[in-house]
């Protein structure tokens, strides 16, 4: 616990930057002691925002980059060309080894390509995915990979299996997290023939808890601690997931809002619909991890606030503290 | 209207056969004056359940089918050696061409593989695709495919978007009902290799309304009439949807049950979000049709109640009022 972590933190990305990330940035350090944060984005205007608050000024610094990689930029590209971008900026200090992890609120394409080209995997990692944790009725499910690899290898999907075990053991204490592969049926013959050949693999593969195919309803069942897919379905289930509640929730309101007594109903349960809509906050997570590379770089939700900011850099202490990406190279032989 | 739909209807198939389903056709014949049922299954528990009803007799027939294929079978192992099950039989009524329609809640495996090996695909249609209605903000989305075509090549969801196109026209009368391609983003250059193709396909599809790539949770907001996919994405996407719905609702009923001010508020808004739990009821769309083939076949859900049934039904009356099977040779130049 006495080591001091060392994040960079894009404060230039996302739809609430600077005035949230940075807030968030002060929230982090007074809750971490050990962890210091250096800010990337144009010196001046993160300077003045700093002003606001009263902090330890030796735990947060500021790294100049006035460049900004909007939203539609074409990734690598933006990447190569935007050296003086925060993004970029923030990346350096991971590669160099001045900090240990970067967290971003900006675009995930750059993002993900920054961290393959920037950063780099560890050695015998094929492709690194996002990993986001998602919202279950039994507790925080690890969805590998969401964004990062549409056509992957049968292989690939192996290695997320190890690596989202290293870091749900590692973040969330279990001893033996429950791996599922992501399917259209629990019988082992079920699936498109990326899912066949992944099962086979992932029967196969040691120092994992596999437990079969699942079905997506399983995902906020809560049955598995880890969901194994590609990106391409683990995107639109995550996006289904969201959608859903979201509409629901807004069509509930709607439905109460729509009568007298509904309305008087309503105020009677609202505190405990608030309490149920917490539990399915991903925020609280702290954004998607991705994981395979020489350091961590985490994505935060476009419209993060400082919350999610703040715990998307608590996370960044824990992955570090618990020494995932050691244990990852331990338990994979990289 | 004066035409006579004769739909063969597989009396032994899902969870509430023989019961639901023979009350299901006993509801469909009475309210669709033009509507001939025919039931596969043992004919003597068949008629034994008959007894209980008063409908008009020349309307439903019986075909005598002692054999019953079950949920867990090998589905075209089943298909080809269980050439008396409820199944076969319905299936043979299509294809010999006495029946318009083949309604069954029974195995969706067997249901698939007899569609293509017993009826048989229209000419020039390369795969069948399985395609429900589901329920969003908007009204029903046909979303296909949803369970046939794992690995599906772009040229298939091309076919996929006409035929659509043809049924949401016939089923709900929209002129030109809106397609959406599935994918991970809006911007074309978005998605795996199948979805890239697929987008440069429609993109120059005539006859469709292609609004371009939608993410997943767009699908429950209702920005779409139809949704194309792969059978393995829809599968996922399908039952996040139905997961996340049932979750949320038994949380919903959890939290408000548990302390003695909720109670009383649930109480007030239950026929509210009663009302609104019917929107989101998709049995009222009766079922999922197979396209493509010579002859409608419909999968109802394996839990069907006489009502989804007698909706399933009411959907081959008016698959063949409106020719969508014509429609779809016509317009596909087919």
């Amino acid at each position: 616990m006495s080591e001091i972590i060392h994040a960079a933190l894009d404060a230039m990305g996302g739809d609430n930057a600077p005035k949230e990330i940075i807030k968030g940035a002060v929230k982090a350090v007074k809750a971490n002691p050990g962890l210091k944060v250096t800010l990337t984005g144009p010196e001046q205007v993160l300077r003045e925002e700093l002003k606001k608050y009263q902090y330890p000024e030796d735990r947060i610094a500021v790294c100049d980059a006035p460049e900004i990689i909007e939203m539609g930029e074409p990734p690598v590209e933006a990447i190569r060309t935007k050296r003086n971008s925060s993004m970029v900026k923030g990346l350096q200090l991971v590669k160099s080894g001045e900090c240990d992890a970067f967290v971003t609120a900006g675009s995930t394409g750059a993002a993900l390509a920054g961290g393959q080209l920037l950063v780099g995997r560890i050695r015998g990692i094929e492709r690194p995915p996002l990993a986001p944790l998602i919202p279950s009725a039994k507790g925080p499910v690890l969805l590998i990979d969401c964004g990062a690899n549409m056509d992957p290898r049968p292989t690939m999907l192996r290695q997320f299996a190890q690596m989202g075990t290293v870091y749900m053991r590692g973040m969330t204490g279990l001893e033996s997290p429950r791996v599922g592969l992501l399917n259209v049926g629990t019988e082992e013959e079920k699936g498109n023939a990326l899912a066949k050949e992944a099962h086979a693999l992932l029967k196969e593969c040691e120092g994992i808890n596999f437990v079969g195919n699942i079905e997506a309803r399983e995902i906020i069942e809560g049955n598995v601690d880890i969901v194994v897919t590609d990106a391409f379905t683990g995107n639109a289930v995550l996006k289904m997931l969201e959608g859903t509640a979201s509409t629901l929730m807004h069509m509930i309101k709607d439905a109460l809002m729509a009568g007298f007594l509904t309305k008087i109903g309503a105020l009677l349960i609202k505190p405990a619909l608030k309490g149920l809509m917490s539990k399915f906050d991903a925020s609280q997570y702290g954004g998607a991890p991705m994981l395979g590379l020489k350091g961590l770089v985490v994505k935060a939700h476009g419209n993060s606030t400082s919350a999610e900011i703040a715990n998307a850099l608590a996370q960044c202490v824990v992955f570090k503290e618990k020494k995932i990406n050691d244990n990852i190279k331990k338990e994979m032989n990289l």
